[in-house]
């Protein structure tokens, strides 16, 4: 996707060799213009695949997800890392671990959002060691849905998440897959490769 | 705003005189399409201010806020309560008590995207007692920016927060203000007393 390809080259900041900062447009700052171009990209993605809900996590997958609803006409809902004072009943757990933060943490969701005939769309804005992605594919188990596929906005292509995703069978469509933070530069996968 | 006002009774769940549970379309699930009108009704509340930027709270903010910023053009900065391994140079952070919970916590917005001269939109899901939106009042002030007025999913009316910041001169815009929750009912404010 050029217009977030853009972006990344111009405003993200390479701050090692697998971290890049996209505070400006997508974790902290968000543009609305390409929230929506991303979220019509995702929708051309899985049009075909009768997607009944969008399942994400909070915070930076909401802007993205919730744009690929409006396109889709489907509901959006966002996995809590926090605990919300009305959200305790009925919750569908799992565990994340984060490789950079070196850290376990429990994302939730009201499994009286998610049920079994669901057909789920996993979008998230970071694709690294793929464990959020499997942390909601679980919550998804847990309620007997089926999830079509994962959208992701960037795919960090030199860490395992995605391949290991797509070694299972899941349709992984990335808007922009890194294969590269050396040098502080960004460099992208080729397009023919990107499936 | 009446489709607001419909999901609230119909989606609503009122917990206490004092909490309403809105999961099924703004806190957890989220309804793009409701989120879209949500947006463009702000922007029409507050199109001639000149807002430069929105400024919103992770993460029930986000979505309403993002389609805002689609509609008046302008980006969307979310403040963080969370720790974000990338965001952590030229903070500007407010403490915001929560009397629900009684904790105090820190939000925190990049001083990167906030700066003198800015004239701030400040959106948020709820105003209860006020204190996320002072939060975020006293992040604009010390970045020298100003709030052109504050847009407001759900007032409790009955919490002091809506009072407190219009007798300060604020621009406050809520799309639905709730008088009452007692005896399980949601009762709202007359559209003639809301300003």
């Amino acid at each position: 996707m050029d217009l977030l390809k853009e972006k990344i080259v111009t405003e993200g900041k390479v701050l090692s060799d697998s971290v890049l900062k996209v505070d400006a447009f997508l974790n902290h700052q968000v543009d609305p213009v390409l929230m929506q171009e991303i979220g019509k990209e995702f929708a051309n993605r899985f049009r075909d695949k009768k997607i009944t809900k969008i399942l994400t996590l909070e915070s930076s997958g909401i802007a993205p997800a919730t744009m690929a609803g409006l396109e889709l006409g489907v509901p959006v809902i966002f996995a809590r890392k926090r605990q919300s004072l009305t959200l305790t009943d009925n919750l569908l757990t799992a565990e994340v671990y984060s490789f950079t933060k070196q850290t376990t943490s429990k994302v939730s969701v009201s499994h009286d959002f998610i049920k079994e005939g669901d057909n789920l769309l996993v979008i998230d804005d970071f694709l690294a060691n793929g464990q959020a992605a499997l942390g909601l594919i679980d919550i998804a188990e847990q309620a007997k849905a089926d999830v079509a596929g994962i959208g992701i906005v960037i795919e960090k292509g030199f860490q395992e998440g995605g391949q290991a995703l797509r070694d299972k069978g899941i349709k992984v469509e990335s808007l922009a897959i890194i294969d590269s933070l050396e040098n502080n530069q960004v460099a992208f996968k080729e397009e023919a490769l990107r499936q």
